[in-house]
């Protein structure tokens, strides 16, 4: 905040909010903040019910977070927000004068077009500053019991694409297989009870796995047809997404090559993922990989993970991708995923890691492999 | 949009969407947005790995696609909204002319204060206008289709909770409870497969009842404790919530009076919840029968519903409090929900209903009680 020149910083994004206080519930869908002074203590403004409950999960003391009424809700003539610069000014943790620079997280979700005009009308004087994901960029590095919260994510994430593969077969329901999934995504594993995810279970199948985030159907599941699979193992918010193929049947033998290439390929961008690299060589050696096979990858091959909440896994920094220039340090945890969405098929394979001194340790170290059922 | 003046719409959010294409993917934690013009045919704009495949769920024909570069994804110094605006200006869906009045929707999720101003700075002539909900309050009154849509999510819902009754039991952690929920909500009902839900289940026990939000933990629920349930039945994206509250052994006498009085009170709700009402009457109704214990709810009793993505499954149009005068109409669908969150512990019973010429038709018609559990 001191090198952005911020008076206060405006935190709206929930894994954010999480991440700063603890504060963890499904309130989002209201507006809600973490104002963060430049000196003082950070005060919650929040729904007035959910207020009344935010000490269950944060850390904060009850006099440092406020309810707006709940006649503020969803009303087309007035803003929960204007409410909240008011209350934020008149508690100090906001000052309305010329020269202060006012933080805002401008591309995050739920903070709205609405909620920043209510935000800049009640702020006269101060000048409103996109923080450019401020918070999102501490995130990147993890804390030791960070590390330990992905880890069982990992243990939770590869449970579950195992009971995801064993369900995959002719016949059955694509639900009936995401049912499978949702299950034990939420039994967890070693004791400790699995989290929701912030984006559901996507399996694309037969043409439809030429396109990635189409979730399911009640339709079943064909032989001979493609099935790929993306989901998550989610401990304390903590994320590990990973993906996986299943083949019903031997595979056609453009897919079988496709599949090949992509493990050779993920094995280079592995090697390269480690302190001191860069997001630029991961992609670059991936490409390289791959492009003796002759196949082209236009999109990242991966970002940074860590606390997600919906709709989005990613902490929306890193891209593993052309031109990343950020040195890739211990700490920092990657979901590398390789998609390859063609016309009419796909092939996906991810790898969740965890950067540590020496290299990359994989997270849910499955094979990585498609997976053929016979 | 005649009636406000617009020369075009920009819609953004996933329910919207859906209502509009069909278009259904979990696609929206990137900028994407179908484009309105007052004449001629609306085009959707996205990242291009999801334009690829946006003909498998929505109606419109390719060409009326468009799908911006992946390197726009998660950049600083760009943003996806700039592309968007340039190629819709281009196609002729937008006019940037002194004089024209374009529509967006201020208060959606997923639009960014990013989104917007890129968009903002690609106008150099035209006015951007707030749309206020206008296509959510076109989905308010459901068609016959629709209608059927609601009461297999019904069906589902009913089915759903009642697993939640059968494993709420001393000893049995949340997450346990949770993952059956779960299977339950995507294995559906009368053969149809579920849809998830655009929230979790939500299980506040014991002490944190007393808040709404609260997801679940891999505590173990207590005997002596009562848990509030709620979640959603989903087909189709439709949605059908659903509240009741188990108490695991004999409640306390505070909790059965207060379930007492909710009964009567939501009976006196629902049979004002007719054709020629008005939100405000509902509420009324209500607040003087539990009045007449010495209840006092502050928050709305209820909101409409529908289609639903994440954060919400309200429609974010009427809600039924003190001071709205929106009639209600056959083939409108309200979530009436009574939350009594007290200090230390809470209440929560809920009914879905559709209303016909006749009056409210429960959808999930489960007991309106406090679950004991001896």
């Amino acid at each position: 905040m001191a090198r952005s020149r911020l008076g206060a910083l405006v935190v709206t994004d929930p894994a954010n909010l999480y991440y700063l206080t603890g504060y963890n519930a499904w309130s989002f869908y209201v507006p809600q903040c973490l104002v963060v002074p430049a000196a003082g203590e950070p005060q919650l403004f929040m729904r007035e019910m959910d207020a009344q409950g935010a000490h269950y999960t944060a850390y904060l003391p009850t006099e440092l977070v406020h309810g707006y009424p709940e006649d503020l809700v969803h009303r087309p003539d007035r803003h929960p927000m204007s409410w909240i610069v008011r209350r934020a000014v008149e508690v100090g943790v906001l000052a309305d004068r010329p020269g202060v620079r006012i933080g805002v997280e401008a591309d995050a979700p739920y903070f709205s077009v609405r909620g920043y005009q209510a935000l800049a009308d009640g702020l006269v004087r101060a000048e409103l500053v996109d923080s450019r994901e401020l918070v999102n960029w501490v995130r990147v590095v993890k804390s030791p019991l960070e590390q330990d919260k992905l880890r069982v994510a990992g243990e939770i994430a590869q449970v579950v694409m195992q009971v995801a593969i064993d369900h995959v077969e002719p016949g059955r329901r694509q639900c009936d297989v995401v049912a499978q999934i949702q299950y034990a995504q939420t039994l967890g594993a070693r004791k400790l009870g699995g989290d929701y995810p912030a984006i559901v279970p996507m399996l694309p199948t037969g043409e439809t796995a030429g396109t990635p985030h189409l979730t399911w159907s009640d339709l079943p599941l064909r032989s001979g047809e493609a099935t790929t699979i993306e989901l998550a193992g989610v401990y304390d918010r903590y994320h590990v997404p990973l993906a996986r193929t299943v083949s019903l049947g031997p595979p056609t033998a453009e897919l079988a090559r496709c599949a090949e290439a992509v493990t050779e390929g993920v094995q280079a961008a592995l090697a390269q993922l480690r302190p001191g690299s860069t997001g630029h060589l991961v992609q670059e050696a991936f490409a390289e990989s791959v492009g003796r096979s002759g196949y082209v990858k236009r999109s990242r091959v991966g970002y940074s993970i860590g606390i997600g909440y919906p709709p989005d896994w990613g902490e929306r920094t890193i891209s593993l991708r052309q031109g990343d220039l950020t040195v890739i340090q211990p700490g920092m945890a990657f979901h590398l995923i390789l998609g390859m969405w063609m016309d009419g098929w796909g092939y996906e394979l991810s790898e969740p890691v965890l950067v540590g001194p020496e290299g990359a340790e994989r997270l849910a170290p499955l094979p990585q492999e498609l997976f053929v059922k016979t």
